[in-house]
């Protein structure tokens, strides 16, 4: 069965409009970052919304969840901003309960020539595949399961919580 | 425990030599794909060939299995040449019991913009800290169990055995 | 004798903080570029200022210009933003008779994949060796002198002022 | 009158052969590199051959001299393999007495992140508005005219003839 993903936008996404001289939102570089991985893996993308995840209300996370729980299959990933990747995360844990659900993200846009955006879609979809269910985040080349990570704004890496570094 | 990632060269580190006009092995590039997908997995980076896999000999791929003995690690990703791949892992499978390896390479050198390599790091590093003890290959966001897989050269993509596609 | 730089920010210049989420400023790229770019003209490079153009005031245009006055060099690139190149371009032409003096910018930041400023690097520091003392403007490939150019904002493109395009 | 930009192939247009793991020539990436430059000079561009330049003939020189004769424009680009542009060179400048030409090249492919291909194009692009008829090469930065320019192939720059560096 296909892997679903679902599109929340977050840094990911973000592109610069070079009329305006800022970064914003337009389309999704999910299915252009699949083909050039070669990706051969079955999935159907979906965009759930294009937002920073510093603006993301509660209503948003439900919305989230309810694609979690309509989705026919299995496995989810959704790229999402790393500030509230952990919050959703959260959500998501507590609602729902018999799949396999992996976020992920990126610390600088895919446009740009430095972006993690690339490694970490790899890493999302493979973990993806393999772990049981639950929900988890895939940043820095590892996963966390929900409840157990947070993000490092000072470092800008994700670590679990018991944490030192 | 960190993970062991042994370089065989392949596609992945090819680089072009502006004098010669060629293409060329010199250094890996892992160490700088993982620090592009800010990684923070524990790893130990050991370059133990740079070459094309189609010129890997008997004796080359019997020093791979050796490294692969040695290293103290559980878990190895191995990057290399897509022709031989299929080979390599085979000799890994008959001879290495108790770890689990992942091997990975590139269609298009990391050198090039179009590159698949760090989509393809991303993933096997996921892979291997997941699977179960064994030799595998993750290629095109998919892992395949060794004996299971080939080359599909007129695509440029991996499929299982029985595959019709 | 070799020609001066002039670093004025602009977009050419912004970066991505990704701690922050926001296009910054630091360090100009314009030394990387000129070695990206194999460039064996001799130049002296000094950053002025590093500004979003549209944030420039009076005084930092005096600043440029007594910059420009005191240079040793008789050809001068400034690197700038967009906004307001050509109301600093009136201010230079104004006070300086006897150099050749081209500015320059990108419409997208050098640091994503799909700057134009590489290119107008390559083109202003070439049409500063050649063309005849005055003030202009290196934008879309053409150069244009001072007094007759304006942005086209809706365009994003440099146009002579009695163009109708 | 627009500017005649005639493609001879060279490192500018290397592709990889994701297949072969060679490089090869496919279609120009000229009309390309002008779009990312956001170039308006008005151009023709015409692809004359696609070849590594060692391998050009005294033949192939006299095509391309034949198209520079016969082309309307005053005013020429040539995209050109860096081994012997100087040779085409000075076959141009024995044949065509009242155009501007202007060759240049790349020591990467533009396939490549690290190509000096767009600098060069917008070098190219801005001296053949600007110099007077003759024939030139442009290369890092600079214009040399023909028959006073060599290819330093230890360093794989352009220097005048009497250049002791």
């Amino acid at each position: 069965m296909p892997i679903r993903i679902l599109v929340a936008g977050g840094t990911f996404d973000k592109e610069y409009d070079e009329l305006g001289g800022r970064l914003f939102f337009k389309d999704t570089h999910v299915e252009e970052m699949l083909r050039l991985g070669r990706s051969r893996v079955a999935v159907a993308v979906q965009t759930v919304m294009m937002m920073d995840s510093l603006e993301m209300t509660d209503s948003d996370r439900r919305t989230l969840l309810e694609q979690c729980r309509r989705a026919p299959e299995k496995r989810i990933v959704i790229t999402h901003g790393t500030d509230t990747m952990v919050e959703t995360a959260r959500v998501l844990q507590d609602g729902v309960l018999d799949k396999t659900i992996v976020l992920t993200g990126a610390m600088v846009p895919y446009a740009f020539g430095s972006s993690d955006g690339l490694f970490n879609l790899g890493s999302a979809l493979s973990f993806v595949q393999v772990l049981p269910t639950g929900v988890y985040l895939a940043m820095n080349g590892k996963y966390f399961p929900s409840g157990q990570v947070r993000k490092n704004k000072k470092l800008g890496v994700f670590e679990t919580l018991d944490s030192s570094s």
